[in-house]
């Protein structure tokens, strides 16, 4: 009984209306790995990392149970690194560079003792990197999750379609799930998504929340009103590891749950806008959890009656 | 006890991206009027139109239960007039035609039996005309809320904050929230709003859904995920028409009230734009109410119970 999450481990610079970083580690592994360790403790990590990638982060990951074996340190070489800059709304970025450094040629190798997991997501990376990680299992996990990027929808299209076609839930945003379907409503899309292959889609909105669709049902979560969102960056990774943490931990993954798991998902992703890179993600304690959770009950909880 | 809509009646002209219609009726007051009427049955409209206004509309309003006798008939006039052209997010719209006509120089008298109501339902106009309105009643209604927009902060700004000022709950949408408090963040915005004099905010941010906030709490109603957003025209004002029209009828201007109204007004809105004009909102069962209130339950509700 496991959670595996594999995707990048890295390096960002990250500028915004509130300020600027220097090299802040961050990466979709590093934050779904943190956002599923409030609800799961046994969670496998497969990455790579430079010989830059320092050790005080890998301490405190480790000490959210996060466990490294999986992620391979290649010496003498680089992390992978981005730099960007978000625009006022907050929805649109320029990414300023891109160094690929470890991830050029990642080739992941899923530890002996991973291979029968439970529960698979794979971060946002290349699809063959992804497929490498599946081919590498020994049984099919209960539930696949899969993040993707329109930069793949661009260049792997033929890849990313197979991959997708693989998995239970892939999450993607509201022009992402535009692009992949040609369709401009997110309804109609969802449809056409959810024929290549996944059972269900989530449709991640920002800070106008996320929407959940099967084939018949669809449950809509929101982002919470924030004074300031002070940094989008890991936001959706963020989303992901509480979804996917919460899942795991429940054993369930009928429809009703995913719903929580939505919520759950949300609230992680509340807190990492709240400053620069992973700072407000690493030791929350399980009542403030608990807190931003009853805020999302709070903000859309009714009670209407119909006769 | 009764309800008062202050609005335009007028026509439209409109094209989206799945069609275009000649003149068809329209105008905030007529939106408002017929949405109110599904959950309450004393309303009076205050409004004008020209002659060429047709009889079967004003049929239909009255069917809806709306008493016109506030409403003047201009012999020789032409009723207000607006064009406009919806961009494929049908977010943005381009003005392509306004004729003020009877309304550039309109004067509305409130019946005398309709000074005392108890809920007052200011739909946008000129703030100047919204003011003439208030002035006429007898006493303070128990509610008072006001739907304004953009066009009146650019041409009118000093009238209109004296208008807010006035008023209990005022309807704007997000694009104006952050005009009209020069803050970007909605939560900041709102309390900057809420500092002019309403007691109730609520933004409006179309296929996002909308806030409820008052000083200390928030709401958020989602719109609904439709396949098409078919004329997104009067979706504010029927919202407010469901919104107004529920809490009339109940008689409770609690906050946890007003989310149970927000609710039913973004049901209106939601049957609003699957057609054009009021084609949709014009004879509903409440049956389809409903059903429609009840797919914003199944959207939204979830079942988390934090020990």
């Amino acid at each position: 009984m496991s959670l595996l999450v594999v995707g990048t481990m890295a390096f960002d610079a990250i500028e915004t209306p509130f300020g600027k970083t220097d090299k802040i580690i961050g990466g979709a592994a590093t934050y779904i790995g943190l956002a599923a360790s409030y609800f799961y403790k046994n969670i496998n990590m497969v990455s790579v990392v430079g010989e830059d990638f320092p050790n005080e982060s890998m301490d405190m990951l480790k000490k959210h149970g996060l466990k490294l074996d999986g992620v391979q340190v290649k010496m003498g070489q680089k992390s992978f690194f981005w730099s960007g800059r978000y625009h006022t709304d907050m929805n649109s970025r320029d990414t300023l560079a891109t160094e690929l450094n470890v991830l050029a040629d990642f080739d992941p190798v899923v530890p002996e003792n991973c291979r029968e997991v439970e529960f698979l997501m794979l971060g946002n990376l290349m699809p063959s990197v992804q497929q490498k990680v599946m081919a590498q299992l020994k049984k099919r996990p209960k539930l696949i999750v899969l993040d993707t990027m329109n930069f793949w929808m661009d260049t792997a299209y033929e890849d990313l379609v197979k991959t997708i076609s693989q998995v239970d839930v892939l999450t993607i945003n509201d022009g992402e799930a535009r692009q992949l379907s040609g369709e401009y409503s997110l309804v109609k899309a969802a449809q056409k998504i959810l024929a290549m292959g996944p059972k269900v889609l989530i449709i991640k909105k920002g800070e106008h929340g996320a929407l959940l669709f099967n084939k018949e049902q669809v449950f809509f979560a929101p982002a919470l009103p924030l004074e300031d969102v002070f940094d989008p960056t890991g936001a959706g990774d963020s989303f992901a590891g509480g979804f996917v943490g919460y899942l795991a931990e429940t054993k369930d993954i009928s429809f009703e749950n995913m719903k929580r798991a939505i919520i759950f998902g949300s609230a992680m992703a509340s807190f990492t806008v709240e400053k620069f890179g992973v700072e407000r993600l690493v030791g929350l304690t399980q009542e403030a959890v608990d807190e931003r959770v009853q805020e999302f009950i709070d903000l859309v909880q009714f009670d209407i009656s119909l006769v």
